[in-house]
């Protein structure tokens, strides 16, 4: 039995989240569609961190068991010409049998961008960022960024769900706010994260940017454990999962 | 009477092309839908170069007349917040009266972009350039390409349509081959395009890179005066009309 893990991008605007849903197009249903034939398996994938509708993905990662001899370039190449333009299959390599691409992660990296300007995107980036024509001040996002890094309870970053976790400390060891013209990008990596959690600290920042809160509110927010305490779920379309790390982390440290 | 210049980008994927079409959804049949309303007008709209289904534009320029008194920018961030993302009214300017913005164009830059790669095109690129999984030999191609700059009959490279033209003879300025890792690009600049020129020639130095065609064919290919002499019509997905020039063409060259 050989354990394969595979490395997935997705442009998610066409599709109802990562999850299998019975009649519904979504990236696990697609990819299941086309491995399982493939490999004569019935494929059954286990992902490092599933996506909401509309979220993309650069460095999704999943892993799942076959008894395939396939060669693994020809399996990738034979799923990327089954598959649809927007999911890519960017890697497939086998893995020790006791993988697991959700608990072996150790983080991962999630990037939100933004277009920062009264005039709308250019139509061939619309898709993957968010506009926002309010005013952004960047200092003001960045010292309240800072107040987020560290280990700390998020519960005031939690879209409560029906099945609440019980703990809700996540280690968040970067968090920037860069800009280069229009663009604007907000970068998050963690060791994990609550159900919405990138999309409210977005949202929260980007309300700190047009000075509805300020950079000092940080430290009530997260004692308020409270989500009305934060700023709105920003939407999914800025949204994209960079990156899933397994070896070490956080990816900026040098190996000791 | 005040004559509005627009020029406007859109990605064409999700377009019947430009020209207006009774119950199909078409560029320019947004734009009139759009712009009528604000203006109080019933908006005609003369365009520099009809695309085709699923082309895109950066560039792509229009113009119509209105009695309508409205603020240019105000004009713009209405007509952009009511159109959808996949076009944008980059600029309007009140031009003089009997600009054309047709038959006032002195040439136009069109660009075709390649992925040229086994493997496909990130997923948040796909709606934008040709997945070109052949081998590519840029050297002939460019050569090729250039056989094809200068004053020259292309009624080769002219899908026939139901309505023949007088005159087949372009003049093309330039007609580049240029590459960055899996990213190919064709930029032609010329004073007129036949139907489908681009496309055309796009396919025909495709075919060239894998070595069907030699850039010696060209010569031959030109005194044919015969489609089915060149190569393949490239898709329309990986081709961008750029710009419009109607101050000075070429573009590259100074002004005397």
């Amino acid at each position: 039995m050989r354990n394969l893990r595979l490395i997935i991008a997705y442009d998610g605007t066409d599709y109802h989240g990562w999850q299998h849903q019975p009649g519904l197009r979504t990236v696990e249903g697609r990819l299941v569609e086309v491995l399982s034939p493939i490999t004569q398996t019935r494929v059954g994938l286990t992902v490092a961190g599933r996506t909401d509708a509309g979220v993309h993905a650069h460095g999704q990662t999943a892993n799942f068991r076959t008894e395939s001899p396939i060669d693994l370039t020809r399996l990738r190449r034979a799923v990327n010409s089954r598959l649809e333009p927007t999911i890519l299959v960017r890697s497939i390599e086998e893995v020790p049998e006791r993988f697991n691409a959700r608990f072996d992660a150790l983080g991962k990296h999630y990037r939100y961008a933004v277009w920062a300007d009264p005039d709308k995107p250019p139509p061939h980036l619309a898709r993957h960022l968010l506009h926002w024509h309010r005013p952004v001040d960047l200092q003001a996002m960045a010292d309240a960024a800072s107040q987020l890094v560290g280990r700390r309870d998020f519960k005031s970053f939690e879209t409560t769900s029906s099945q609440p976790r019980k703990s809700t400390v996540c280690d968040i060891q970067r968090l920037e706010v860069s800009r280069d013209g229009e663009h604007l990008w907000i970068d998050v990596e963690g060791d994990r994260f609550l159900y919405n959690m990138v999309r409210n600290i977005a949202g929260t920042l980007l309300e700190v940017g047009r000075g509805r809160f300020a950079a000092g509110d940080i430290p009530h927010m997260l004692q308020a454990r409270d989500r009305s305490a934060t700023g709105p779920t920003a939407p999914a379309i800025g949204l994209t999962m960079m990156k899933v790390f397994y070896d070490r982390w956080p990816a900026m440290q040098p190996s000791p």
